[in-house]
C-alpha cells in the first residue's frame, strides 16, 4: 500500500495521548482570531468557495506587500508543488538534499529526471558554493527550502543571490519554499519574495500551515510575476482547491501580527532549551533559528545503538525520524519547539533516560 | 489569464444578494448536524489532518455498504479526477458529451489523447447503445457521468452493465461519477457501487458537495476493488488533501438519514414546479430525476435570440448557461432546484418577463 513518510501522523497510535514533536507547526494552536473567522465560515461552507481567493488574496497582499494578481492561493504548499509539476512538467531537476520528500514525490509525478545535491555531514549540511557548479542551463527546475526542513539551516543571502542570478540566466525556474521562513528574526532581509518581478523564473512558496499553526486547515500559496507560470498553477489542479474556512481563516490569520510576535518570542526562548538538553545528553545539534532542530544522536544513546524515536514513543512522546530522508541515515531526528510545558515533559523524559543527573 | 467555466461563482459579481440557480447544491443548506462537527473540529484545526482518513472512511463504510479499505476521500470529487489522471496516466479516452468539463480537464493535464462521443439532441442527449461500439481495448479510460450533468439523464441500467462487461473484457477503466446519485428515488438500482469488487476496472466517484450542499468544505470520495489504483490515487497527489473539518463533517453528514430524505421530498416536489413553468413560457425541458434542470430556449426567448443568463442578472438571478459545454451551444441551461421561496422569486421573475400571464 501506499506510505506515508511524513511527521504528525497521530492517529496511527492507539494511544489518545501522545505528546507529538514530529510535526513543526507552531506550539500556540490556532490564533483566536482565525477560530473565530472559521466559525464564522461555517455559515457559508454551504456554496462553492470563491475559485479565485479574492479576499484572501487581498489580505495577503496587504501583509505581504506583494501585488494581488502575484499571488496564488492553494489548500496547502504540498498541493502548490503537485499543481507546479502538473502545471509545467519539467524534465529535469536538481534537488539540494536532504530537504521536504514532497519536492521529490510532485516531479516524480510527471516522470521528471531528478539530479541530487547532497549536502554534507562534513559541512553541517549546508547548502554551499558547490551547488552554483551544479547548475546549468540543463537544469530546468530546482527547490531550495530556507530555512531548511529538517535541518533549519539558512541559505547564505550570498549565495542566494548568486543562485537567482545563474538560475536567471540559464533560465532554470527556481521554486523557494520559505514555508518556515516568517519564524527567523531576519526573515525580511533573507526572503527572495522581492525579486519575483526582476526574476520571471522564481516562485516563492509559503503556508499558513507552521507559522499560525493551520495544518489541519490547509492553505498554502505562492508568489510568482510571471502570468504564465500563474495560469498554470490554476490550471494545474481542480477549480476550488481552498475551502470557504481556509479562506477567511488565511485572511484573519493575515491580519494577526500580534499572535506572530508572541509566538516568535516563546520559540526563541524554548528553542535554546531544548538546545541544551540534547547537547547535555550527548546529540549533536545543528543550528536553527526556526521552531524546529535537527540533531545527531551521539554519546550513549549512539553508542548503545538507541532509536530514540522508538524509546521515547514508550512514553508517549513521538519525534521525527529522519533516516528516510535522502542523505541521511539512521540516528537523524528532528524535534518541534512546542510550549514551555510540553519540552518541560519532553526535557525530563530525555534527562531521565539519559541525562547526567540520573547517575548523580 | 486562466478561466473559470463552472456555475458558482457569484464572488465575480457587485452585487452581493445575487440568488446563484448556477451551482446545483442542496437549497436546504448544511445539515445542522454538519454544522456542529465542524464547530466542533475547529479547536483540533492547527494540528495536520488524518493522511488517511481513518474515521471518515469508517462512517462513509457503514453509510454506502462499502469496505473501508476500498474508499478513498479527497477535497472534492474534482480532486479525485485530478488524482486519478497524476497517477494512472491514460493515454486515450473515451468520453460522452455534453458533460462535467472537468474530466477533459483533468485527462488534458496528462496528455491523454481524448475522443468524444456527441449524445445528440434528437436522442434527447441520452447515452445509447451506440457508445458500446466505440469501445474498445484501444480506450484506455472511459467517465460516465450518471446522472450525467447538466442534462440529468440516467444511464438505462441495462447499458450500465454492458459497458461495465465490455470494459473489463477490453480493460478500459470505468470512472463512474454518481456524485448526483443520491438525488435520485431508484439510487439503491442505478448505482454501480457493488461492481467494484467484481470489476477491478470500476471507480466510483461519489461527494458530500452536492447532496449535504457541503461545496464550500471540499469532500469527495471514490470507491475501487483495486490495490494498485486506490495507492495511485493516494500517490497522485499531496498527502494531506482533505482538512480536519472536512473530515468530521463527512462522518457527521454520513450519519444523518433524516437530511437526506427531508431533501428529495422538497426537490421532487419542486422541480415539477420550476419544470412547468419552464414548459409555460415555451422552453424544451429535458427528464431529470436530480436537483437540476436542463432545458432549451425555445418559444418566444429563442425567437427574439434572448440571452436568458444575461436578461436574469438584471433581476439578481444567476442561471448557468450550458453553451461552453463540448456538444451544446447558444440556447442551453441549467437551474438547481432551490427552495419553494427561491424558486417562488425565479418562477415570478420568468412569469412576468416570458409569461402568459402578462399578456392578459
Amino acid at each position: 500500500m501506499y506510505t506515508y513518510t511524513h511527521g504528525g501522523d497521530i492517529y496511527a497510535f492507539e494511544s489518545k495521548k501522545i505528546l507529538d514533536f514530529s510535526a513543526n507547526t507552531n506550539p500556540l494552536g490556532l490564533p483566536d482570531s482565525v477560530k473565530k473567522a472559521m466559525a464564522e465560515a461555517i455559515e457559508s461552507s454551504d456554496i462553492y468557495p470563491d475559485p479565485f481567493c479574492r479576499e484572501l488574496r487581498a489580505a495577503i497582499s496587504r501583509m505581504e506587500g506583494i501585488p494581488n494578481e502575484n499571488i496564488f492561493c492553494s489548500n496547502g504548499a504540498a498541493d502548490i508543488l503537485w499543481r507546479l509539476a502538473a502545471g509545467l512538467k519539467p524534465k529535469t531537476a536538481l534537488l539540494p538534499v536532504p530537504s521536504f520528500s514532497e519536492y521529490e514525490e510532485a516531479l516524480n509525478s510527471v516522470g521528471c529526471e531528478i539530479e541530487y545535491f547532497y549536502m554534507r555531514e562534513a559541512e553541517e549540511f549546508r547548502l554551499t558554493e558547490k551547488f552554483i557548479e551544479r547548475l546549468s542551463p540543463d537544469v530546468q527546475v530546482t527547490i531550495l527550502c530556507n530555512p531548511n526542513n529538517p535541518t533549519g539551516h539558512t541559505i547564505p543571502k550570498e549565495l542566494l543571490g548568486e543562485i537567482l542570478a545563474v538560475c536567471g540566466k540559464n533560465g532554470t525556474i527556481v521554486v523557494m519554499d520559505e514555508c518556515f521562513m516568517d519564524f527567523l528574526p531576519d526573515a525580511e532581509n533573507l526572503t527572495t519574495k522581492a525579486g519575483i518581478e526582476r526574476y520571471k523564473n522564481l516562485i516563492v512558496l509559503k503556508a499558513f500551515t507552521k507559522l499560525y499553526a493551520m495544518a489541519g486547515v490547509r492553505l498554502g500559496y505562492s508568489f510568482c510575476g510571471n502570468k504564465n507560470t500563474l495560469k498554470r498553477l490554476y490550471g494545474g489542479g481542480q477549480p476550488w482547491p481552498v475551502s470557504t474556512i481556509a479562506q477567511r481563516a488565511g485572511a484573519a490569520a493575515a491580519g494577526d501580527k500580534k499572535y506572530v510576535a508572541d509566538s516568535l518570542d516563546m520559540i526563541g526562548r524554548e528553542r535554546k532549551r531544548l538546545q541544551k538538553t540534547l547537547t547535555d545528553i550527548g546529540c549533536k545539534v545543528y543550528d536553527s533559528q526556526a521552531n524546529y532542530l535537527f540533531f545527531r544522536a551521539s554519546g550513549e544513546i549512539a553508542g548503545k545503538n538507541i532509536d530514540l524515536k522508538e524509546a521515547l514513543i514508550e512514553n508517549d512522546i513521538l519525534i521525527r525520524s529522519c533516516e528516510n530522508y535522502r542523505g541521511l541515515s539512521k540516528g537523524y531526528y528532528r524535534i518541534a519547539v512546542k510550549t514551555p510545558e510540553e519540552n518541560d515533559i519532553l526535557i525530563e523524559c530525555l534527562d531521565k533516560k539519559y541525562g547526567k543527573r540520573r547517575h548523580q
